[in-house]
């Protein structure tokens, strides 16, 4: 007998319909002798509404307020998966995020989960109950509701799965898996059997969003192995232990055979790109831009110190992210650095190769950039980690970079997915 | 300082708009210098939208189950009108069911209040907060949330204002106060300014429908002072302890130059008319009709044995609620009595004459058979308790019989209503 954490998103809980689908599913497992903890989402919509109301009540609305108000979507799909799941004859509860309780700290909106007391579910589940629980909520430790962030659920599930020592911890969602690359991209695109949770990590923050990046990075810490997998494959698809999706594992879980040199290759248009141009050339003047860009709670992600075009001053050039870009370019100009001019695009994209393979294996770069060049792509930026090589192009060239690329590392499937 | 405790239904939470407006009504209070909790239904329509969901899930819900989802209503209401008053610069909180905690019986989707815990609300209404509470939801013993079963929001300000000493609960309501019959029939009823909770028990129970008579009851048993008032009146109006509405007291709050013979007159078409005929003329025989019915869990009203009119046997006739009605018919069909015939009939009407002042007047009765005789109005059945006279009418005659006991008990206003 094991122990699994089923997560379903909020289109798998959109309609009673669908959450008796979400019911069948469960009792599968079930009856597949597993003791199964459910975490769910809101309603598609709901919490979108929800979040409505407090914007209107007031702009600056108090966040404990608002979690009270938009933590209720996932109260109510849970209590509605209990009622379903008892109709089809599986022993069923509910368990709102303070009843366990799932204990976390205070920042409301944005709270990160603590413990989770596994007294109550223990018992609820070794009497074979299914334990519903509401994605996305907790309670502090003076008894005040707190949600976790959009996407948060798939955090809650993580955790769940760490607390229960869950076997797996499955992610229904709406896609069935982790592409190479964007599909709708690269029709050869192949959906990967395994992925570490370090290239899920890079592949997340690059703008494969299947997964809540911190959902990602909880799984590494805790070692839960987290699959991937459609919501929306029929009745007598096959078990979720067969592995049709893709399952996020450790890196030595990855055998010889599987290893690839690059796993996937990520796009992100999301970024936007700052110039300043003849920036003096002295000790302390790039200190003296990206300081106020911190203190402003920006991330700066590319930078590039260009060659000095004239004695004594030179170029500076990097990403923030889109939404930060208004914000940036006034702290810039605020702030005591002495530029020529600061020039701005926002027609830029960011493409990444990731793999853990790189690790062992030189020339992954020099592909990328021979291949890119090949075409007459140009590259404005790079950065580079251990297992991930970005580069800035400009936007209009996105697709055609991802397509290159995806058949330069050998990743093209034989034939187009259906 | 005074305490107060405001409670406000559906309509007046349907909307950001609407809920800025309570909020501008109970920062007035604020601003008067009082202690203020306001309890709060769901937004008009959101309960009848959970209960659905509950029902297409499963015709035989689980009532904890549904207790979760439909408690989400006023949960959302709560938070949405303490991030509303915060913006109108007054502190306030929301606190749920479990939080305080109202503790109630595990009676699920119909549970009783226990004690609400002072503690945590005392603290926050000494501190300046007007502490936000959501209505009809509660906690078991055990940590599951409940609740008391539609229109349960007035039973939950009556208790908070017991638990708080409040001086009065205000139920802002669509009504602008309780009048001495329903105005759409008699338009020279009379708002009445103050009314014993012995005659709102009785008004309500047979359909004045302005509070849910359980609150009534309690209020009684706690002397809370009730006022009904509208939510609908503007900025300017005045306040509410200037008594617009209608105050629900003791009977030793009425002043003899406020006493009437008779308060007011209620009718109900909600009541079904059973007749057994010719039932066997021995003891026990009455017996064997109600046991069974009692036993089913169906509350009998009126009951007439009527004259024999055959040697040894004699016709039973008794009102059952309507929605009993079916359950009924199987119940007497099924069971040992011996009757020759069942008859029933659904439209008749009970008409009632209700006051306290009865108790020390002869002759209410009286008036009553008269009235309604002159009229050609046949009375088929009586029933009669120390403050009220009730009869059953064909249901045709139900608003001639209510406007012609109005003018008969002198109740009518000089001039008809606006």
């Amino acid at each position: 007998m094991a122990r699994i954490v089923m997560k379903f998103g909020g289109t798998s809980m959109a309609g009673i319909e669908r959450i008796r689908s979400v019911a069948a599913r469960v009792k599968r497992e079930v009856d597949a002798g597993n003791q199964v903890a459910v975490v769910v989402s809101a309603m598609a919509g709901e919490t979108d509404r929800l979040v409505g109301f407090c914007r209107e009540a007031s702009a600056l609305y108090d966040p404990a307020e608002y979690d009270v108000v938009v933590s209720a979507g996932e109260q109510i799909t849970s209590g509605l998966l209990a009622i379903a799941l008892q109709a089809a004859g599986v022993p069923a509860r509910s368990w709102l995020g303070w009843q366990l309780p799932i204990a976390t700290s205070d920042a409301h909106a944005r709270a990160r989960i603590g413990e989770i007391d596994m007294i109550a579910l223990d018992a609820s589940l070794n009497a074979g109950e299914v334990a519903v629980i509401p994605g996305f909520q907790g309670v502090t430790a003076t008894g005040r509701v707190t949600t976790l962030g959009r996407g948060g659920s798939d955090t809650s599930a993580v955790a769940v799965a760490a607390a229960m020592k869950a076997e797996r911890c499955d992610i229904y969602t709406d896609v069935d898996g982790v592409y190479t690359t964007d599909p709708r991209i690269v029709p050869r695109a192949r959906k990967l059997a395994r992925v570490t949770y370090e290239e899920m990590l890079e592949l997340a923050s690059v703008g494969a969003k299947v997964l809540q990046t911190r959902s990602v990075g909880l799984a590494m810490k805790e070692q839960v192995r987290v699959q991937v997998l459609s919501s929306f494959t029929g009745e007598d698809a096959p078990m979720a232990d067969t592995l049709p999706g893709t399952m996020i594992v450790g890196e030595e879980e990855i055998t010889d055979v599987e290893r690839q040199l690059i796993t996937g290759i990520a796009h992100d248009k999301n970024e936007a790109k700052i110039t300043l141009v003849a920036v003096p050339d002295r000790p302390g003047a790039v200190g003296s831009i990206f300081a106020p860009l911190a203190d402003a709670g920006i991330n700066v992600d590319m930078i590039v110190q260009n060659v000095a075009h004239s004695v004594g001053s030179t170029d500076v050039t990097f990403t923030v992210p889109m939404a930060d870009l208004p914000r940036s370019l006034d702290v810039l100009n605020g702030a005591e650095i002495g530029f020529e001019k600061l020039v701005h695009d926002t027609r830029v994209a960011k493409i990444s190769v990731v793999g853990v393979g790189m690790r062992s294996h030189a020339g992954v770069a020099a592909t990328m950039f021979t291949t890119l060049g090949e075409r007459g792509i140009n590259i404005q930026a790079i950065t580079t980690s251990e297992i991930k090589v970005s580069v800035l192009i400009e936007e209009d060239y996105t697709e055609l970079a991802v397509r290159v690329l995806h058949t330069a590392y050998g990743l093209d499937a034989d034939s187009p997915a259906e």
